[in-house]
């Protein structure tokens, strides 16, 4: 914790920045600021502060370092396990202001934008060119908290998840210093990957202040087709056949009874309530038609005991509106619980194993749990609610424990794109013990105070 | 250079390893691991270690370290720009011995290899299984060395390079500790991008002594279009509007008139000696003639002279033997010359500008030059043959920084596959100045004693 006091700071970076809207200390943005809903509790931040340049960012860190007082990235808020929960109070870094669409490309197929910029604002104006930003982590995050975190979700069995679409980077690092990574060109080998570095590193290592994406055109058509089955055993069993049988499949989601039955209820749909695949394929006509005769094939050997084929855009937009939002519609049938998700990611020929696995560990406790999966990829997340006072998230985090183990003896991570932040550090010792005395000395180098995010991802090396 | 002599060493390394064989201190040998064929001067080598496991690794670098003896590694040799050449002498480290294939698993379209593997014996060992690993940098590279330098390729526009193919790494540390980055599942954001940082580390940062690969199935059927243009102004225009207009593409590669003539007088073929594409469609019969035919639409416009589309795939093939024995053909032409070449690469829409640009500033030369390019990818050789005593080479790198300076400010980069080794040192200092702090601090976590691979990347930071 600092030595200089809640009052210090705020005038210090209104002086600073030359600006009093862009720093706050009202109690009830200071409160939105400690927490993200999940199960950590940090310590409210003595600051938010709204950067609108690289200079304000830069700025705010020379004055960080300076006085060793933590800096929390701050994005959109939903990101989950704790990542930007200040724990040490400090300032808590908002980029909300930082949303300007820099540059459009569409020859190249890239974008120029702030981290700031949420991706459906992104989306809409790509839409424009008949392009588009494929990763899709559910949330309307903003880009470079999506970064920060290596989001995925729905599309990354076709289009990855953010490190195959980020192309470069602006960022400040811990001293205030301003860095570019990479280039526009689509590939570069000039020294160290810094890129890659800063992605997924939750904001331990830099700020990220510009992104430069690739982006990609929306394709003629696409069709979903809803597979319900009678067991989630051969459920899974469709989605290792077909990864393998098609090459235009942008999502194959897994969603089990429990999850089906819920959507019916928040959406008032009337969805057959049985271990389903959403799966989405994008293509020419004459393209998804062969890919899904073929598919045909393979649901009815494993048994499916319902098949629709929707091709009308609304009703496809209504699909994935209720994927995404399947997280709001369970939370509104618990209140007073919170939701806490698994996020294992397996090799595709070992899912159904898993998630058998984890289904039997699961029926032994009675909890609330749906399966939400982006199957075409190995990653199944199961969402528990529990209540946080009780023992609950304790139990959960055991099951947990036991999936991740049987997750790494079968090639797999325990930790597929929700990242590790406070919640998933004793994860990330198991999975990769040996690499953190790397991981370590690279934090240590890059911010030897350690202000940046101190706390998350290793614990004991960050605190300032 | 280190205070141990070659005998010590030699003599250490063998009661180290257990057995003579993995050592040797041969004349031959250690002037075979003194060079890569191209302008860099090294230092012969005290010793060459051929390590037949990790343990072996681990061994040597604990050996190297407690030593402070300077460590290259070397895999097939392939390279250029000074990479696997010894600055300071001590222990060349030749992974070839190391080449198993260690599995296949080819549901879940993986492969782990360790690092001697040569790309086109893995190749023959996948394509039992329909199956094949893309990056294809033109020479039978291994596989570690290929990771080493991030390598690319011809198909690259395609399937990307290495670093969206591999999965997971193994590898030695500088202080002969053994660490595993990243898994076998799809996606992971499990603490820091370690498989990344290896890549492209040029064995700066560790020995990579296992990889696990991303592999995909052969396309049903390929078919090759040779377009040839009047002007390499037009060929280059076709490049851009050809990545917009097909996603089953997998090669563009643009050759110029002089390049064709030199393949003619080589490999005994009779192609028109004009800027050509040689363009490569891998996918379903009706989706290549569906596209051929866009395509033609695209040439036509743009004032093509010679179409050729090639089915055989006995014709492909010679097709890409010349490609890829375009080095040799050249060296061959020039006995007592040596080659070097420009690795520039730009957003796809400044290739045809940026290509003009070269060009303008070669003419003006004399010197023999030849263009190859990865054009799909928006990253172009010219590849000169130089006499090394002359001032030729001085020549060459005042245009290629003139063209980086040109790239740079379009917003592409000076080094896209080759790496910087130690002929691109001052580009690297040009691109990305702002990031050379931290790479250096990040190096010096990790490598404290300046022994892996000194010299390269950054001279003044690894000597050791």
């Amino acid at each position: 914790v600092s030595a200089v006091s809640s009052t210090e700071i705020a005038a210090a970076l209104i002086e600073l920045l030359g600006s009093e809207t862009k720093v706050s200390t009202g109690s009830s943005i200071l409160a939105h600021h400690a927490h993200d809903g999940g199960l950590i509790e940090g310590r409210t931040p003595d600051a938010v502060v709204f950067p609108e340049s690289t200079d304000d960012v830069a700025a705010v860190m020379r004055y960080a370092t300076e006085h060793r007082i933590p800096v929390t990235p701050y994005g959109a808020g939903t990101s989950r396990g704790g990542k930007t929960v200040p724990l040490f109070g400090g300032i808590s870094l908002d980029l909300s202001r930082m949303d300007a669409i820099v540059a459009v490309h569409p020859d190249d197929f890239d974008v120029v934008v702030q981290p700031g910029v949420l991706r459906k604002a992104l989306n809409a104006r790509l839409a424009e060119h008949g392009l588009f930003f494929p990763v899709d982590p559910g949330a309307d995050a903003s880009l470079g908290g999506m970064a920060s975190t290596n989001a995925s979700g729905t599309t990354t069995v076709r289009y990855g998840g953010m490190r195959p679409n980020v192309l470069a980077l602006e960022a400040v690092l811990a001293d205030g210093s301003v860095v570019r990574t990479g280039t526009r060109a689509r590939k570069s080998s000039a020294g160290y990957d810094m890129t890659n570095l800063l992605i997924g590193a939750e904001g331990t290592l830099g700020v990220i202040t510009e992104l430069t994406l690739r982006i990609h055109p929306i394709p003629e058509k696409t069709v979903v087709a809803r597979v319900s089955f009678d067991d989630l055993a051969n459920a899974s069993k469709a989605v290792v056949a077909l990864t393998a049988s098609s090459s235009i499949i942008s999502r194959i989601e897994l969603l089990d009874a429990h999850t089906i039955s819920i959507v019916n209820a928040h959406f008032g749909t009337e969805l057959v309530e049985a271990p389903t695949l959403w799966i989405e394929y994008g293509g020419s006509k004459k393209a998804i038609e062969d890919d899904i005769e073929f598919g045909r094939e393979i649901w009815e050997e494993l048994g499916s005991i319902d098949i629709v084929v929707e091709g009308d855009p609304t009703a496809q937009h209504r699909i994935w509106e209720a994927r995404h939002n399947f997280g709001p519609a369970l939370w509104a049938r618990h209140p007073g619980k919170t939701s806490t998700g698994t996020d294992i990611c397996v090799p595709i020929s070992e899912l159904p194993s898993a998630i058998a696995y984890a289904r039997t560990l699961i029926d032994e406790t009675g909890l609330d749990v749906s399966l939400v999966a982006h199957a075409g990829d190995g990653n199944f997340h199961f969402v528990f609610m529990v209540n946080p006072a009780s023992d609950e998230p304790a139990l959960v985090k055991r099951i947990y424990k036991s999936m991740a183990e049987h997750a790494l003896a079968c090639g797999g991570t325990s930790s597929a794109e929700h990242g590790i932040g406070v919640e998933k550090q004793g994860f990330l010792l198991l999975e990769h013990g040996d690499l953190l005395p790397a991981m370590r000395a690279i934090k240590a180098a890059l911010d030897p105070a350690g202000i940046l995010n101190p706390g998350k991802i290793f614990a004991d090396t960050t605190r300032a």
